[in-house]
């Protein structure tokens, strides 16, 4: 645990802002208990708050001078038990934004300054109340809009997440040990690790934290919603699928904050995941500059989509080479899945339908094939069930832990280099000291996402504990 | 105090709706603490929280069977020591909408149900925890936005504006036990009000009624904003003078809740107090039946007026006739300030203004001339501090207590009615059956405000502890 010491006692509004029926003031650091009992009145009286019971809500009035501002809950915590790790007070006040403002105003006067955003999750963090990611966790929670969203944040907050980088970290720590031994070592001409065992362990380590980076696309779809693609010929019935599947719950439709939002995409929540659908009529072959921009653009939404809703009209399947043709504008290495949907099949009788999906399951060589009707809204629950089961199936194929911070991803794209570079090392029989530099920078990175700092004192730890030379 | 039985257990988000760090849910009612137990976990178990310390806060986990739905603080307050007079709990959470709703939920499917719309507060009155007047202040305070509205809010929350009702009623029950002990006695044939004496305290309650009613202009101005009308000739820089007004305060000019706001409309707050000005631009004799219909309307957001400015050209004073025919418009009974402000005086020296002002005080009779120049913004500072004090002024002419609530006005005002048919009929020999019925309506009224239901134990208990017959 680190030791942070601030001078500075800060002070904000930690409930949402607008009037409400209370809100909630934090004020935390060394003066917290001096300031806050300057203003606040128990029975008439001032007290001291630093002699209260800790975490028992006190009600009293506060006051600036003779002026009684609001009444208000006190609830005192003390160092260390508290979010912050420091003395910490809040107070609830009636919900009024005149009234916060004029509560912080007096605990400014008395020398508390504003928080920046995210400064008390930041002192948490720095008292040792939360590793780095657990308090990255916290914004990811409050910012969450479904089920999904919220249990991958809720993991990440409750250190499940924490505990495999700081596994893999351990992992890595005892690699260097190893190398390091070597080098201490080095005039004894000791040769401590066996070079391919080392290769070995680089090998687990790095398929390790592929599996991790491979998690990034289903938890940045997770946390910004799942792109599903809808593509096919003109007048399949694609706007009218849109509109059917976001009409029924156009009630919890949702901004993705941070996404300009183009009338052709919007997102619904479907069993607890957010889906981000994209209308993307218009691709085709063209001559014209202007329309294959436009086209570019929609290509590139195409090849985000995880998801591909592949639309065709029943009463024109003679055009399947038209959504051949589409498919094939999609990479060939694209991980998207791909439904096919027939259309427009409210006259066809279920052993029509039958018989067409089993002709296009062959022809396509897909096992998504299914018959709709968007206009009649039939069939549109089974497509929500395998929207749905799609994503619970690609959850359940994911590791445990879902990356879904960009931050996350960049440090484990950095380290997975440093470790290959490593092994190719290894491999030509490279001097200890540069592999060791990989390495360390490896671990580094690892130790950036949970905040741990490397310093030798950690890796002599692990030389003495996990490798003792017998001494 | 009332008691008050409910079978319902009640919850509902407490704080701001959208994105926070905290949210805060209130579950109150017989059940509150049987529920939350369901799902609040502290160190890896359920614990009773009936059984828990009063109003110590509880950190652990809300979670629906297995699945977590936050880390957060739990508050129990037992009745009667509670917001609501009942078991309540306090659950801090993640300010994420979508764990409170998730929170909700668990809870409604407990057993609790959504509470309605100041339902919290319905409940503290009705179990005796404030008075009706009191409860209705805390929406009056959550939407305060200055200084002089939250002071006022805060007065009735605190019962200062209660004590005066109760103490009126306490006044006219007195006035009723004298007259039905007159009833109670009548073939007896002893006559124990001096009706005399009696239309002595009628006259002394009307008096006090009225300042009350007298303070609505003030209360209500101060709610809502204070009214200012901007009247002048066209082209003497009356627009001027309200852009030159608003711009500087533009950051914190606000919407009035519940009212359309014109163009011609706006407000800033000047000295804690809230100024709504209105640009009156465009009063003249006409004889277009349209334009009449637009000046009817002027004419009345002027009469509704508390202050007026009334603006001249310093280049054209002898158009002063103009703005004396605006003046007239005004109903003579208008307790409305008036401030005559010589505009464009940015090129005359400091004698010629003095010299302006002295014959234009003369000219129209009025102590308040100013010189300014809207465009220079010159004297604008003068202007704003003679507006709040002129605010400052009526507030301590003012009664002590303000009454700023439509509905109090209401009572009020039926109280007085009740009040003066008495002393008609008092003055007239009437019956004393008849009267009381009089009395008996006021007091209803007058214990409406704070929510006392006037009762035959109420009146009985003013006969015998204020009035023993000696025996």
């Amino acid at each position: 645990m680190n030791n942070f010491f601030s001078t500075e006692t800060i002070c904000a509004r930690a409930t949402a802002p607008g009037k409400g029926g209370i809100a909630v003031i934090r004020l935390s650091g060394q003066d917290a208990f001096r300031i806050a009992s300057q203003f606040f009145q128990k029975g008439g009286k001032n007290i001291d708050l630093a002699t209260q019971e800790p975490r028992k809500a006190l009600f009293g009035l506060w006051l600036r001078e003779e002026e009684l501002i609001d009444e208000v809950v006190l609830l005192p915590f003390f160092a260390p038990h508290s979010f912050t790790g420091e003395d910490c007070i809040e107070v609830s006040c009636h919900g009024s934004p005149y009234i916060v403002t004029q509560i912080l105003e007096t605990m400014t006067q008395a020398g508390a300054r504003i928080a920046r955003a995210g400064e008390f999750s930041q002192r948490a963090y720095l008292n040792g109340k939360m590793d780095l990611s657990s308090a990255e966790a916290v914004a990811d929670i409050i910012a969450s809009e479904s089920k999904a969203q919220h249990r991958m944040a809720m993991k990440q907050l409750r250190g499940g997440y924490s505990q495999e980088f700081n596994e893999l970290r351990e992992e890595l720590l005892r690699f260097t040990g190893l190398m390091e031994l070597e080098l201490d070592f080095a005039e004894e001409d000791v040769e401590f690790a066996d070079r391919t065992e080392l290769l070995k362990l680089e090998k687990l380590v790095v398929s390790k934290i592929w599996k991790l980076i491979d998690s990034f696309k289903l938890g940045n779809a997770v946390k910004n919603g799942i792109p599903v693609a809808i593509v096919g010929a003109t007048n399949v019935g694609k706007s009218t699928l849109l509109n059917s599947l976001l009409g029924e719950e156009r009630a919890i439709v949702s901004d993705i904050h941070g996404t300009t939002r183009d009338t052709i995409e919007d997102t619904i929540h479907l069993g607890g995941y957010l889906f981000r659908f994209v209308d993307t009529a218009g691709i085709r072959e063209t001559k014209d500059e202007i329309e294959a921009l436009g086209i570019e653009r929609s290509r590139n939404k195409i090849q985000e989509a995880q998801i591909i809703l592949a639309v065709l009209d029943a009463q024109r399947i003679e055009e399947t080479e038209d959504i051949k043709q589409q498919l094939v504008l999609f990479p060939q290495d694209s991980e998207a899945k791909v439904i096919l949907l027939i259309n427009k099949t409210e006259n066809l009788s279920s052993e029509e339908c039958k018989s067409l999906e089993g002709k296009l399951r062959q022809s396509f060589n897909l096992d998504e094939v299914l018959s709709i009707s968007a206009k009649e809204e039939l069939a549109l629950d089974t497509l929500k069930d395998k929207l749905v089961s799609l994503m619970e199936n690609q959850s359940e194929q994911a590791s445990d832990i879902v990356v879904s911070n960009l931050r996350h991803q960049e440090l484990l794209l950095s380290a997975k280099e440093c470790l290959e570079r490593l092994a190719e090392g290894l491999s030509n029989g490279l001097p200890t000291d540069l592999l060791t530099f990989e390495l360390r920078s490896a671990i580094s990175s690892i130790g950036e996402i949970t905040g741990q700092a490397i310093n030798r004192d950690d890796t002599l730890h692990y030389i003495f504990a996990h490798f003792c030379i017998g001494k």
